[in-house]
């Protein structure tokens, strides 16, 4: 019933009077002034003028479902959306989901996570209504060697959307970080679940930094707004992440990776420069000069031997 | 109590006094006597002589974790068991205890299954008490796309047990399927929970025809006891899987896959064949000739061109 207050509000974009509000939805005027109060309690501002009626003034920076859905515009990605306030991580939220059944582009929001992480378990710091962490259920029908160009679709949706909310121009690392002025703003977290040889479902992770100070980011991160030196509305970036990872997630299935990697290339950080890679037994320097159709990287080394490196963490030298 | 008062009556061998027995349980004479019934309710039959004392005269056929690790000696798998007289699926249960943490070499038994299934959800029919039906939980730390070698290794360890156990010559039609004179016997399903560049932990789940008899027997099916002519000893045959399992995954590990690939040559009905594999948009059909490093088939078309099949059903031509 809330969500079709706010509707009639938004559409209205101006005074709607109490008794036609409550004629609509077919409830009473005090049963409608208690909707508006619950409405108040979680943070929408609600002019209430005698003669004229509701006005919605401002909508709070929550991830809500109804924030995020309304013109949101996407066939799959977001049409099924868990919010939570607080969650361990949105991911193993996910993964559960999807064992469970859940449906391609379920999504799963969290205003913060006590126990966020990026790969290899490493920890990612969560503050509570600072930044965007969710995670989206896809099922590609992929081979589980395919499923690193999943990562690269999510890095070049989030560039897109930062790109065409704020402006800023992020980059990324290979294999799953998003950088800003050579700092760390974000990161991608790739799970599968397999069979042998096809893909049942993947859990794409992002966290992201939006709205944190100085005193909400860890060591050498930044944040959306520290760059951009004003708050950043978490809704509409995450309704610009989810409609640029459908398109890109579609573009994918019908027509291959090419095309998301031509986009890669152009937000990496990486190509052109010396990196250095350890691997389980031995390390490889060289210049990082392309990836390839299966997301790996590929390296020339000094000797001028081409390595294809799928996994690992990398060192941008100098 | 029980498993201890078992130890005790195998290494025996003979009628062991009720006195002496109680004594070193430190228990009463009224209690020993109370867990002797309720062995003999499990199918143990004991046989007790005034005089003389108790006597194992023989072991159910039964999955218990305590015949299962009697004379195991294995280092990883089956250190832990999980027993089950039914389960939707043993591979579902060890996936959630997978995901839960359950180390490597984590073994699920049931005597039947509800909802047993291969590969793309086909059902798998698992009468209670006649197969195998058992989930192992390995943690093998590779990238997703190597994962298929350890379903090579399944087969060739079941495979391995069959001849060491029965002195029948299985055969592994690939990637999955385990064979008894061109009927089917068994299969393997490998389930993955990844990140995108490394296997968190593969559940491998075997099913097999062991002593069904025609009746419990779906079409084109086939027990090693319809073959053999006599009954199995399950609880062997487990045993000894097991054992083949853990040295040919030690061997992986040490040393690649290019050992479990030569003996997996030897038990293939498919290398040699004509075969049609039917992926998504087109067909293939030509020579098997051999399998690659990373488990994928090698098909010479009659165009001369050499194929990597990774996925997809194959069909024997002929």
């Amino acid at each position: 019933m809330q969500d079709k207050i706010l509707d009639w509000l938004r559409k209205k974009q101006d005074y709607l009077s109490g008794d036609q509000l409550s004629q609509r939805l077919g409830i009473s005027r005090q049963a409608l002034w208690k909707h508006i109060q619950q409405l108040k309690d979680t943070g929408y501002e609600i002019v209430a003028v005698p003669h004229l009626g509701y006005r919605l003034a401002s909508c709070p920076d929550r991830l809500f479902p109804s924030e995020i859905t309304y013109g949101l515009n996407t066939k799959i990605m977001g049409k099924k959306i868990y919010y939570f306030d607080i969650l361990p991580s949105t991911n193993e939220m996910a993964s559960e989901l999807g064992i469970q059944g859940a449906p391609e582009g379920t999504l799963v929001l969290a205003e913060g996570q006590s126990r966020g992480h990026g790969r290899l378990g490493r920890n990612w710091f969560s503050p509570k209504y600072k930044g965007i962490y969710l995670s989206l259920i896809l099922r590609p029908g992929i081979l589980p060697a395919l499923s690193p160009v999943l990562t690269l679709i999510a890095a070049v949706s989030i560039c897109e959307a930062i790109k065409e909310n704020t402006g800023l121009a992020a980059q990324i690392k290979w294999p799953n970080d998003i950088f800003l002025h050579n700092k760390k703003l974000g990161g991608i977290l790739t799970e599968l679940n397999a069979e042998m040889d096809i893909v049942r479902f993947v859990v794409i992770g992002i966290g992201l930094n939006v709205n944190n100070d100085k005193r909400s980011l860890v060591q050498g991160g930044i944040s959306l707004r520290e760059e951009k030196g004003e708050p950043i509305s978490r809704v509409s970036l995450t309704q610009e992440i989810l409609r640029d990872m459908e398109r890109n997630y579609l573009s994918f299935q019908a027509e291959g990776s090419q095309g998301i990697i031509e986009k890669w290339r152009n937000y990496s950080i990486t190509l052109g420069r010396r990196v250095r890679v350890s691997l389980e037994k031995r390390q490889v320097e060289g210049e990082a000069i392309d990836i390839d159709a299966d997301g790996g990287l590929l390296v020339r080394t000094d000797a001028g031997l081409r390595q294809k490196i799928i996994s690992g963490d990398i060192i941008h030298c100098r």
